[in-house]
């Protein structure tokens, strides 16, 4: 990694590397790690220039940042707490910077219970829930509602191609949620005894569009005609702020061999090798907002449409690079 | 099998024990097989009373029904061919039954490939189809647009738990379609490239519900939020005219393995016998008419809220049992 | 009633009177009494002209029919009856018509029980039915359901302004069906705790739409957006044959009084006579065939796109008069 | 036009001559020669056997219907009268087909006007309608309606690119009914201020669809989306037979100097020869059934779903080429 | 009320009590009350720590939430004044929090005077608007509207089972309001009528859903289906803060005679005493948001999908209890 | 223009002489224009006393506001600047306020290439845009999107009756992207095609309505139901503040001449002066949000539900006149 920014701390530059490296990774370790690294910046800075402060910070950030420029989570941290730095001379600057760092370590750190008890006041007891995949988030809210006191019985989807839902039931198992277990085709039919729709999500843009394991757009829709609400279970660490300005998310294309193992590719093809047979695996789809009734995140529920407003709240207006002023 | 009709020809006392005993199944062959019976029976019944004659066809009838009263396509083979027996005389009457009988065979035979003609009809050159599971009738609409000489493209969902997309899959690419194969979850973000959903039928209602493998109602009720049309291709035998009464189509509930394996459930409960896990395996679902756009078959394409005027002519109005007048 | 045709028998005159002066009504009444009157008619004809016999009928239809003009049986019975007068001698259409008068009469007789064993054939054991106002046809399928040993449990709207709602709820009782009571403001919260609505219907129009108690149409798309099939049990008798030709429903409007009495009024507008406050109660409103799934007769069922060709089936194509070929 | 077939009657040639050279044009014009035409080949044909009579009618059909096979009125009146030849004998056979002939130009020849009384029986005094482009169809629905006393007001769509709506504004200004003139992109704005829109059709579809001037869909989902009901008047004529086994109706594309002169062309484009700018002149569009409340024809109204039922009342299953039995 | 919090003022807890007895009573008139008593226990407050003056607060504020926790405006006074409490210094702590009380106060005093001419903006000269139920807000806007010189008509639901409808009826006569009075039953029929649907709310619910009188649901759903855009009348006093963390908001369910007297009861069951015969009948249910078009509010109009961020700028972030930081 | 204020500077007197002059047109110039006299009168105003300084600045911004009322952007730079007029000195006042109409004033400046830069963003590389009337915010997102190097292509609507969808084919032209052009009556057969609908705002409002060029609604409203995203490109310069408080946009009503030449209505109506032919020419419509997928801005992009944030973010809560605070 070329082209390394001058005064940059050498802890900024090895946390950089151990994301680019893949050692540090998860959407939340990632965020927590790169809010680390700038308050050690802060702390570390070697200048009495308010400007040259400010310039080291944001030469930190963009290190940290141009390591996986994909990942949601980072400049959402880098974001968050650039916008907390804050005075007149270094010393107010390295304060505000370093308190904004540990507000959001902190805030990160309860920032799945938080959630789960959110999502937990919009179940009642004896709720039948309709979960998609495997999303902590989403079964933290399950969790809070079962300290709560509240019997609630769960409908899997198993979520092909790598059938997540297993570990969903598994888990909900151990808590003693009764489980039906279904094909992801089915879901359409027990909809009607579901009385909510639960899942997670990937990232969510600032049109309100949830981005989420494939298949949840397509149970999203069939829930809206059924009447059956659905519920976006997500830390503020899934929004991602690239996507207030217009920026959509990209959509990874997984190996075709989750959904067609080599032994079924030639029970198919024959021998030959057949390109005209294409297997597709997106990982995500994108769910519009109309579909989508509340997304729940540790700082309250908000209806998809208006998540943009805390997004501004948390990174600001975004128009420039994450960590440009 | 007690308590058999007097009169009836043991001819047709064989191919109902046939049937009963599963080695004819299929609903065209079982529905072949009925009509055959009744003409036997037509041609050898020893009367010269008319109404002698028609009792002992309606015994006839009878008999057949009772074997699989849930088979669509036997009561349909009954009702056809019993509602051509017209005459004044036993000669009329068995001419015009044997002549009925015949009508509704030959007509069989050519279903398949007349319907095909019709549901090509349809698609233009270049159309990209998505298909569910795997359907003859569906197909036959694809291999006739192939002969008509038009490029069609198909994306075929697998189709879980049975996978049955493989085998459209694998009949597609020997005719040279280029296949793109997803997971049923895909659906909706591949609905964007597709011109058509088509899709056979178990069974059709007189309501203008389709009853089709699990995951259809959930796929056409996406294909309508993304404006594309739902073709369903089913010859006139999957019509089910007790249906016409108000009749519900029992779904059934298939064999929980075919979701989850032995050792995939030992992996959710670990080793207790957990019967707080439940598997949920059906095998079809309801589509509504107002999901589907067109039904296709060997006479003609039909909306699916007019279907029950063909099921009219075809079969009466069935208010009594299959065999009554 | 001047101008009365000649030859028209006096027992039809009688019956026609009877009509006329409200001695004879309740639309099954009516009918009956207008079906035998024609057959008199054919008994009594005294003619050996096939073109005179014929126009005596007419001419008994014709006096039958403008008694009571806006009755949907009326047109109903005469069309029917004199669609099977048929024959090249007076003897044969003397046969044919009383035949055809003894037929209706007998199906008339039978109908609302038939209809109950379609309806009933919709339910399954356990369902929730909401019901508005009350309907003899609609509780029809609920006894045949009872009968058939199905457990079954009504939500029924009161139905305001004449809260015939009560007398749902009194027969219900009887029948030992748990009831709740609801305002019909409460619909669309109930509706998530029903799997059917199960209305009947004052006239049903060739274009699908259902005439029936006012709120209905309302409801109907409630059930729509909430998911709950409606369904709507009518004999044949109230398929309004007028409605072929484009004719619509006149929409009774109903005394003000039932809607806000006297002294209610008072308390709103004070001693004053206030023009300013108008009441509007009208006693049905339409519901598009859109909303509603299927259409309940003792014919079968039927969606309601689909019933004109059962009002063709039975009354013609009605381009012309009631009496007229 | 080599390959005649032999036993055509030589009127019957000048007949297919005359639609081949556009002499005879006009959808009505060239079912009434048509029929005409099949009427005179019975009339003249020189044989005994009855097998022979049919195959030179057949072969007479044969020859019109293969001047203008995109022609929907054409098929329509062959099918009509063929399915009318019935017999034993050459004499009963001559016979019935001519009556049939007969019959279908007499109707024809009333057609407009009843037409007109059934979709003047859907408006009601005071209404007012919008409409899209010029029909007579649509015009004789108000025309009938304004001799039976209602006051009628209509919005006109200009409907570019020809501005046909002009047509429609100049007829009913004549008959006295106060026109509001507006641009197509106004439609929406005005559907609050009309109680229905009426539309004819070129051609009807068996599914329901009706094929119409360009601009007819997209005021469809508008109309449905304000709660305004359409109505499409079209004479049976307009039902295209072939759309019964699947056949699509071909959208003829026009002119690109309806939507754009040459000028226009050189403003947009410059001096150069630009072939980056295309311009799309479709004439029609097709508008599905879902977005129709209603089909007015000459033998009354139908939901869209239904009108498949009026077709094989008329022209049988079509499953075969017009001609064919 | 034993445990009382240390150090709270006689005056809060007089205040406290009295709400406690229904002696102070109404949205508004609780929400005055508790701001004012933390204003006197503001001023009163004997210390000179500033954490001790906002323990103080709390506490008070505690003792005042307490009184009736589910009363939706006790919770938006008591977080309103505190997050205005704000200072280094007991000096400023007192000053701010005394002022941020008294700026309550105003507004509230003015807030539905505001609203009525935001809501009066929305409506043009010569609307008519249907309401529902009786709401002062929802008047305020047709007051302001009528002294701005607009013709208003009204619509008005009678909204069983209390018939508040009359009490609206009454006001609007008063003011001169031309009223047409309908059944609730009646409503998707006057629609047509209708240029706006204008009805208050009971509370309002962080995901945009509106709490309101039973029958809005329906009414809105309906609205929408028929092009009616729906208006909500509500002051901020009726943002439920409690619902930005998820809480839904419990739903009265009241006596009820209020539906049917006990001597409609005995004409029903009978003598006998028949538990099978159940009456529910909730005061309130939810509007979603994608059935609402605007709230109108005293500090302007939001779509309900933003309502969040108002409350957010009120309330703060509420994830503790209201008396919390 | 009478009743001058007093103390109004000369220049700012002399940019409204020009703005109500229509000498300064256009809603960026006027918005400049009344942002840089704002500044001019804070940089000259003599006095010491800072409550006269900001009854001077508000001055002004009345003699300002006062020339044309209903330009969207004149109350826009209005409240923005004044919002930012802070301190307690009139030094202070002074600069908050210049530094304010100067930030206005850049960001004004740079406003449509940031727009262009977030609505090309949701653009991917081949995607087919339709473009209704002619926008620069619309172009500004399609040139953005060719400087990024992805190819576009384009389905521009001529817009009726102005046809500016002309200028933008010839601007797209100059730009090398391939248009299809049609009529505005064919869009929805071309949405099939299209990826996006992209048209720019006349002004938007709180509620989240886009008033927009006459026909936006109507295509907004078939988009949808066609399943494609609909952007609106809107720089903040039209959001139109007064909405927040309920007010709704006029629309105004050009020249009938536009849609019906003189020619042209004499065809029509002959020689006669026939005021039964009304043509009504409304320039803008209104789309409800629920129609919209995204607003696209210089700040970014929002759902329309959420942009009343925004305005509230630049222009306060708007409750008194333009010049209050």
């Amino acid at each position: 990694m070329e082209n390394r920014q001058p005064d940059v701390d050498p802890a900024v530059v090895a946390t950089a590397d151990d994301i680019a490296a893949m050692r540090t990774r998860g959407a939340a370790t990632i965020a927590d790690a790169a809010a680390k690294a700038l308050a050690t910046q802060a702390e570390r800075a070697e200048t009495t220039q308010p400007a040259a402060f400010e310039r080291q910070l944001r030469a930190a950030a963009e290190t940290l940042y141009e390591t996986r420029p994909t990942a949601v989570s980072l400049p959402n941290a880098l974001r968050y707490v650039l916008r907390g730095m804050d005075g007149e001379t270094v010393t107010e600057l390295r304060a505000t910077t370093i308190a904004r760092a540990e507000e959001f370590r902190a805030e990160l750190a309860q920032a799945q219970q938080r959630l789960g008890e959110v999502g937990s006041n919009r179940l009642r007891d004896g709720d039948v829930v309709m979960t998609h995949c495997h999303s902590t988030d989403a079964l933290s809210c399950l969790e809070a509602a079962l300290e709560d006191g509240k019997e609630i019985e769960a409908i899997v989807k198993e979520t092909r191609p790598r059938k997540q839902g297993h570990i969903t039931a598994q888990q909900l198992r151990e808590w003693g949620v009764p489980v039906t277990l279904i094909v992801d085709n089915a879901a359409r039919r027990y909809l009607d005894e579901a009385d909510h729709v639960l899942v997670g999500a990937d990232s969510i843009a600032a049109d309100g569009s949830v981005i989420n394991k494939i298949g949840t757009s397509g149970l999203a829709v069939n829930a809206r005609e059924r009447g059956v609400p659905v519920m976006v279970a997500a830390q503020t660490l899934k929004l991602h702020p690239d996507t207030m300005t217009g920026h959509t998310v990209e959509i990874e294309m997984r190996d075709e061999t989750e959904v067609l193992a080599d032994d079924q590719r030639a029970d198919i093809t024959g021998e030959r090798d057949d390109d005209g047979l294409i297997v597709e695996n997106p990982a995500f789809d994108v769910t519009p907002p109309r579909h989508v009734d509340a997304i729940v995140t540790e700082r309250g529920q908000f209806p998809p449409e208006s998540i943009v407003t805390l997004m501004r709240e948390l990174f600001g207006e975004t128009t420039g690079e994450p960590w440009e002023p």
